[in-house]
């Protein structure tokens, strides 16, 4: 009879982890690593209890997975133990390719590599080491499985990793609206012919979830204080690299090394295993280290960004729906330059913009089916009156002017 | 120094109530009687843990006042201690004038009367025996006070009520799509040009409040099989009603004698005062102990609706978008008749057709007045880039068939 | 596959009801009852969310039972799906038994006769009407199965009943202390030699129940103003009593007919399939039912009584360690004599007194086992470091004198 | 009219942080170092979400310091607004003074000088520089105020220190057990002769507070997992030392050099405004930081330690109530040494003995008043009818052996 390890998690009570192929991930020193890195990056500058990692979402994601397939089962639909141990073990990992500060600073280490695709090449390397055990995960992961459905509850619109992580960011942040009911929505799925759907009346449900969504994304994820301090790790990281091309003496930790000295591209890392697992090393404290070290580095703007991020005295910003014009940016410069006695090289990174966008959180692929009382399958914007659904669905942009704000320095 | 009795509530933690006025408010035996009225009629016949009262709703609508009118005054907006007390004993009484059941009993016992209007000479008549104390209280319960925010906070879109009753009804159904995030939207609430208005940055709590609000109607308070009960419950006291004036020998209870005997239409209830005392007598259990009693009188139908309900046999139940048709009702009523040789009299109880709106919910006047950052004034529908909010304002009708269902007699 | 019925709860999440004979018990009228039996009886009079019911408690315990069966089954304890349905049944029908207002007037119709024996008389009806299907939860229920693990499932010192109501109470009184962490505990159940065990990791979990139970039975079961509230009904039944044998004309409800002109012990009961038939209408409303008629009646203690309930003016009670005199009972019954100029005989009734015990919470039979980490049994008094383990299931006895406070007649 | 920062807490709810001195101290760098400070250093490794900072707590704790304050007033206790706001100054700040880790390497950096005293030179620094505004709060933190009660609530057996952190850490870890009933012993405080007392009618929610208290210590503070890891991270910082001294070229984060260059005493550290500013940029991340770093460094023990605390790969660890004999330590040496082949230096940090003890959570000073019915102030070891009261607040000491588990090495 399997063993089984339990934790202890605030948000879904006890998670059980049994003994075999999904603890030895676990306990993979890849997946501990997650442990490093939070969930919502520098969210916590502004909701102070938001410090849970990608670990303990990762393992609230394989318990939904785990509830999502009883209810199936329950259902009728046939899933085999091997396809239920695969689909947990896919979800488990589903973030393992994730990088420090997660979405911050996602192409600051491999250019033009998105986590998803890293997170691939890693699991792969696992498999390898499992001896073949995780083969139908990653073929569930890359959407390579035969049956369409296990890809869709790791990735759609409507999967067990948002389910998971929606209810967990809305806990830890204390933003009550941004809950869903996860339990409610995972009982009304189903499979037909291969894709997920949920039944009808979780309609008001999956309404909820979207609505939910939306919350979380412009009340947390794009909150304008968050989206400064993230403006402002890229330029700190921006600034090191170029004192580090200078050679002006700036200390490294070892870990971030191999990727100062060097343009990684996605091809690179997965033909040199060296870098993949110096990738799989990198975490949240790796960035902070260089934070409080370069402190004592005698550069004014790279000592200006770290002690902004440790006093919390961050970047002014506007978010508009319109783009900032250069002009804009330049008297912005101009008036920083002026006021501060500094070169104009150094007002460069002083002012920065860019843009913002949900679209990570509503353009997964794929619609949301509801199974009708008669068996029919319509998209979700076609089964609910509420005309706006379609449009929660589309990306939304949004532009920032991020600034210093030099008046603390007057007198 | 004020002492105060405390009551722990499970929603907001503890109440407190000040000795004095709001005390005497609640002591009133007219007060304690909403002990006996349950907030949402029916509803546990789909929710068993929906079965909190009028009389802890309006507590915590009148602790939700104190925390509103604590934050009003942390704006700068002047309320004098006068002004508190008579807000939270205008908002403790806002639906003393329900009667049983609520809504589904509303025009049984006095026709064409709303329980506002009702409340009203319930809270004229208390103000005279508390020595005009409660005048205030009533100019704001009424919308006749100066300043017209205080009503806003009894009855407008976004008032103390809903946001205590959508958070409360959440509880206690387990609905926790429908939890809003009441502490927020306070904290957003202030007062211009003596009008209520919410901060902007509140503006996705209050999109989470009209989708919660949303989803509780459809999922609760209009839910299908709770409809279902309520149809029941009307037919149960019409037949009841019809065999009183044929002199069957039915047995009534005596809190319910004076409201068979005779119609009573609101300027009679105003003008009697041994009928409004008798009215604010009535309670849930007088309903249940006819459907007890009535259990044991042999009429078939009054029979059959007793028994239905006490053993949740509750009539089929369809509801839609379109009217439903006199032939479809005749339809019905004949297979019932035919299968179980019942006289065509006796079927026209069996089968009842009506609708259902959320009117009540989303139609309460007055908008949801936005402070911009800028300091102008709009309304939400304008400030938010969610299309659908004018929509989720408007109220929605539905038909619906209910019909005895006879299978169960057959063989 | 079978189908199944979903319900939800606050507490536990959803709760499956499984088509079979485990919704054919929650379908039958007997066990519908329930919802019309107050888990607390009078206790909202001082927690006013505390309304919920025996019904809502039963299905909890019976997902317990289904969680704590699923950890055992993952722990290598050999359970068939017969006794896995069979112990469900149990614990969905362990409380049936229950009367009016459960314990306060638990001897009021049947003297002599506890609820559990009146339960065992009811699912023995229930399983000849079930064909036989009920045989082995009967056996569960009263101790008589082979397995003694399922009886102690259902009925020790940590069975789900308690994990059950103490978790629910406190949710729905508002008293945090009182929760007790359900599924921590359920998932250290193990079986050893046929008996339930603790596994010692759960020691700490274990005393935290014991603590949490303390906590509910001074705070909640045991309350003062609970008691005074249940004495008062007490008496108002006793008086009712008085007035039918006197022939005064009381009116009485026709559920309760049966009851009042005879004296029924527990083999009459037994033997008399109509009586039986007759309590298992009893519920909550037919009492209020009463106390709203009686209200008319003229009779100054009945009618006094009756007004006290139902505008919450309750008895003054004095709660202690020693028993009350009866010079004392004597001196206040001649107070109220004298300042009220009432009869000798009046105020009989108007000063009660009486004893409340824990034994109910604490003397279910058997001890607490601890399965230590090298495989012995000793029990928690004995693991734990806390000397107070034993005194905390010992019973302990309180007095009470309640008594009509007349301050209020008086100029 | 004073404007205020809202800050979401998922534990209070909202908490208020008025503009001026408050807000001032919150802003100030060193509080905003206690972001970086885990409230419960390593007991994530056993409890995920355990992330939360001493930053948070101190926010929280500020909030029941108001909420304290406005219940006392409501009972007549004169505080004036001055008070108010040293008070919430004094408790804001309470924690200011902790390292890294806290409790784990307290004496790692200063030695023999505990947190409390280090935080009480940080205020007086802060003080001179808000120009005396800290006063007060000074006075309040040292116990020297003249009223005592304040300096009770900041630091005694049932202070809102230990309300929210009990609160808080139960939340994070989700040991539901260990939660408090916070809101209703905050609304039972009073003050008699300037000593803070709980009304009688608590006693059952303080006695629900000493055995959370119990349950947190044992189940999480004192966790053998977390014991373990930080038996590590000690063993790590000798060990780091030890290298230092041989100057064997180990590179130390900035941040640490002032700290393993010489030896400070608390004399030197208070004369020595250089050094406490360099105390007061420690935190969490430095170590962190070393742990990263040093996992390249050539020695046997130091890489064992960083990549165990990096991958999880703990320490084994026996806790029990008798010492460990030098020649359990020995043997336990000479199986590792004999085993991996290596030398006896090396495995003197490979097997670590300590104890630990509740004491900190225990011991403060005084005892926990309770004020009777009748007026009178009593111990609640004499006002409780529990007999170990007493015991639960006396220190209970633990020993652990702990070593490193050589077994994986082995073929």
């Amino acid at each position: 009879m399997a063993k089984a390890k339990i934790i202890n998690d605030p948000i879904h009570g006890f998670i059980t982890i049994p003994h075999g192929l999904l603890l030895n991930c676990v306990e993979h020193p890849w997946f501990q690593r997650l442990r490093r890195i939070r969930q919502l990056g520098v969210a916590d500058f502004v909701y102070p209890g938001a410090l849970h990692t990608r670990f303990h979402h990762a393992l609230g994601a394989m318990h939904l997975m785990g509830l999502a397939i009883q209810t199936l089962r329950g259902k009728g639909v046939k899933i085999s133990d091997n396809e239920c141990e695969a689909a947990q073990a896919a979800i488990l990992l589903h973030d393992i390719g994730h990088g420090p500060f997660s979405h911050a600073l996602e192409h600051s280490f491999i250019a033009g590599c998105s986590h998803e695709r890293i997170g691939a090449m890693l699991i792969a390397r696992m498999n390898t080491e499992f001896g073949g055990r995780l083969a139908m995960a990653l073929e569930m992961f890359e959407g390579r499985y035969s049956r369409r459905f296990f890809h869709q509850l790791i990735s759609s619109q409507l999967d067990v990793d948002r389910l998971d992580y929606l209810k967990r960011d809305s806990f830890f942040t204390g933003v009550i609206e941004g809950g869903v009911g996860s339990s409610r929505i995972l009982k009304m799925l189903d499979v037909v012919d291969d894709e997920l759907v949920i039944e009808e009346k979780g309609i008001y449900s999956v309404e909820a979830f979207l609505n939910a969504r939306r919350i979380m994304y412009w009340q947390v994820y794009l909150h304008k204080t968050t989206v400064s301090a993230e403006a402002m790790l890229a330029l700190l990281m921006q600034r090191a690299r170029e004192l580090s091309i200078e050679n002006a003496g700036l200390r490294l930790p070892l870990s971030l090394e191999p990727f100062f000295s060097q343009t990684i591209n996605p091809e690179k890392l997965e033909s040199t295993p060296e870098l993949l697992d110096a990738y799989a090393m990198l975490d949240d404290f790796d960035i902070w280290a260089c934070v409080k070290e370069w402190l004592g580095f005698p550069d004014f703007v790279l000592n200006l960004l770290c002690k902004g991020l440790l006093d919390r005295k961050l970047f002014k910003i506007e978010l508009g729906s319109e783009p900032i014009s250069p002009e804009r940016v330049k008297a912005c410069r101009e008036i920083i330059q002026a006021g501060c006695r500094l070169t104009s090289e150094e007002t460069e990174l002083l002012v920065s913009t860019g843009e913002v966008s949900n679209a990570a959180y509503v353009a997964r692929g794929g619609h949301i089916n509801i199974l009708t009382r008669n068996g029919q399958i319509i998209d979700i914007a076609k089964a609910s009156d509420l005309s706006q659904i379609d449009a929660m669905q589309k990306p939304v942009k949004k532009f920032y002017l991020c600034r210093w704000n030099p008046l603390p320095l007057q007198p």
